[in-house]
């Protein structure tokens, strides 16, 4: 390994001659003296040359950059190893550079970036960003939000682990579309039709007859024709599923946990990425209120058998308001507005055991209590004029004994995007896939 | 939730009355007394009815099905709720069992299982097995290797979190061909061509550039034309990429670490699948051995330019001889035999900075040293006759400084058929995909 100590490790060794590496952030030149701030995975560092002490906050000056002279200092973006000695400077990022440094340049680049890496903005629209994405993520704001991403992730992962669930790994090419015939990506599997998996859903329950308890995180794949903010044709699914529950609520119960323990993790593991985007994560109520959707429908004066994204920003707003809570489960979705394997609700006809959770007024998680009886399967699927030969081997779990069981989903750059504030969901995936982007 | 105690918590409800709640994984009928073992996702745990203790081990006696005459208990693979008073007896499972059961059923099944999840072996062939997937993994010697499978890939997150390794997920559809342009399986990308990602390669070099460490545990596709027990269409990559390296070295040193970790996490969380399967898990030596390519052909006396499976088996014996080590790695392949972004070996024209770790005489990881220079890799291109039009997006990253990285991929089908003994990859996951099997 490149022997080196990492930028936010400079204070240890103070009075010390280390060598730090990473990109060239910036470079400036003043009259006597240059900086050279190097950028590592840790954060920033500098090294001064010259005899003078810097006179300012380098990092807060964010002078033009036809200010910046090009001398011998290699240009940003170059790979550099810097060895200097350690030395106390209050203005320094950290409180401490490098002086007397020696530059080593590893790599240079052969192109300077597309817009400036250094600067405390983003100069750049969306697609120039998207479509640069291997520098453009490099700066620290757009690669914050997946840092935060990674530590909800590990948060989803903690939190079933600590309840007993197993991971599980399922087929991405399927027989058969799992969530409905439309929006599915044909595939030509060894001269044979075939798909890609919209969900998880038939193989996570599947494996509740197993394991009982499992979740996958993965991603899923979607033909969306629209091109909206909040669509991607491949995402990351991070899906549960548990057996042995007496109804939805419980799996509203386990979501809740998961919820607290994403953002808890997220406060431990991200930090630095929070701060640098002025994120303050939501706590979430010890119990997430909830409406039932005829409620729902009544408080937004909405006819319609579904929420419109409108009425679930008003309920989000409402939730606050009412509740103290920028989350919101809505319970009791028609049964005509969800999947053939929603549970109904034995005491309201016509309504569901399935429901959806609004985080600041947008829904994030679908979930609900399934069927767990092969015999309501076939009615289901009668009920709706389909056969169950396009589902038998998803049916297969049933024919052997299955737990009342339900789960939920949660898309993983929505979550990213609602926590962080941004517009659009691409700004919280690396190399997003939509109805337009197959590359980088 | 159901209120129930686990199977494995019945020690601690000693003279109480509880509930358990399963599957019944079989049930017996002596002339005075009755035996119901119910299944949970802790173990096994049994009820006795009558007034007379267990007169044996009913586990350990595997009396033909005939002799069980079929009466009132409900049938194997029900899902039931069992309520008694937790009572010492030295036969039972744990020690302890349920006396003057109340038996719910929840639900009742539709069919017999294919074969008896009872038996102590699995009484039916592979293709039965994987026909029958959803019941068949009830049986506990079929789940054993997806709960080591599961603590493997915990095992693996957990080291590269404590190295300063930021998971990653990246597209599985893609613009062109990673690996190669045979075995890619083809899709209609909203009217356009695309392809499923043979591998994260490209993505996790880039996003080496931005995180300088990085992981992807995620599926990857090949379409592979040969029907044979080491290769899947679809399998799980445990995908790993670090930068600021010296060389291939510090690749697998790092390795090494993720390895042992694996392994140390699968004693840790799988401990009773380890027992039930009869798997000690190898101990990973401080330094794995390491020999190169030229020597490997000379010991195998092999004048071939790659290593024949029967070679990397006898490679695999002589290091358990030689060295007492389960792995071994094969150093500086020739390059004609590595991907074009592999990194030569600069002392050594002709071979690689690439290495195979072989587990028990088996390829598990490939691994390598990569090009980082952007005109490094318009040579490598040109040399194989390739013009650099169908990677500009993976190209983008080198135009803007990249460090020397390098990085590994696992196969984790592989590794835990390779950790369990198992012939066939195919017992090592739920649902196999390959040229055959589309379903379950």
């Amino acid at each position: 390994m490149i022997s080196r100590v990492m930028s936010a490790e400079l204070a240890e060794h103070a009075g010390q001659r280390v060598t730090i590496a990473g990109w060239v952030h910036r470079r400036r030149h003043l009259k006597s003296v240059s900086f050279l701030v190097v950028r590592d995975r840790t954060g920033l560092a500098q090294a001064v040359t010259g005899p003078n002490p810097p006179v300012g906050d380098l990092l807060a000056q964010d002078l033009p950059a036809q200010d910046l002279p090009a001398q011998d200092l290699p240009a940003e973006e170059s790979v550099v190893a810097v060895t200097g000695t350690v030395t106390a400077s209050p203005q320094a990022p950290g409180g401490y550079e490098l002086v007397a440094p020696e530059v080593e340049v590893l790599a240079e680049p052969r192109t300077a970036p597309p817009f400036d890496l250094y600067r405390p903005i983003v100069g750049a629209t969306l697609p120039t960003v998207l479509d640069h994405a291997p520098v453009a993520l490099r700066h620290p704001l757009l690669r914050a939000p997946l840092e935060i991403s990674a530590a909800s992730v590990a948060g989803f992962r903690e939190t079933l682990d600590r309840l007993g669930f197993t991971e599980i790994h399922t087929p991405k090419i399927v027989a058969s579309a799992t969530e409905s015939g439309a929006n599915v990506f044909g595939i030509d599997y060894f001269g044979r039709p075939a798909y890609l998996a919209q969900s998880p859903q038939f193989y996570k329950q599947a494996m509740t007859g197993v394991f009982e308890r499992v979740y996958e995180v993965g991603p899923v794949f979607r033909a969306e024709p629209h091109d909206t903010v909040r669509h991607l044709a491949q995402y990351t699914s991070l899906d549960a599923e548990l057996g042995f529950i007496e109804d939805h609520r419980d799996v509203m119960t386990v979501l809740r946990e998961v919820v607290a323990g994403m953002l808890e993790s997220v406060r431990r593991r991200a930090a630095p990425a929070l701060d640098l985007l002025g994120v303050e994560p939501p706590v979430v109520p010890a119990e997430i209120p909830a409406v039932h959707f005829t409620e729902a429908q009544r408080l937004t004066s909405s006819g319609e058998p579904d929420l419109a994204p409108a009425q679930e920003r008003w309920l989000g707003e409402w939730a606050r308001r009412e509740h103290g809570s920028e989350f919101l489960f809505v319970t009791g979705y028609p049964m005509s507005k969800r999947p053939f394997y929603t549970h109904p609700d034995p005491a309201r006809p016509g309504h569901s055991n399935g429901f959806d959770l609004l985080f600041r007024g947008m829904e994030l998680v679908t979930g609900g209590q399934r069927l767990h009886r092969y015999e309501d399967y076939v009615r289901a699927l009668a009920d709706r004029g389909e056969g169950t030969e396009a589902y038998e081997g998803y049916l297969q779990a049933f024919r052997y004994g299955m737990p009342p069981h339900g789960g939920f989903a949660l898309g993983l750059e929505r979550w990213t995007a609602r926590l962080t504030g941004a517009a659009n969901v691409r700004q919280s995936t690396a190399f997003p896939r939509d109805l337009h982007r197959l590359s980088p």
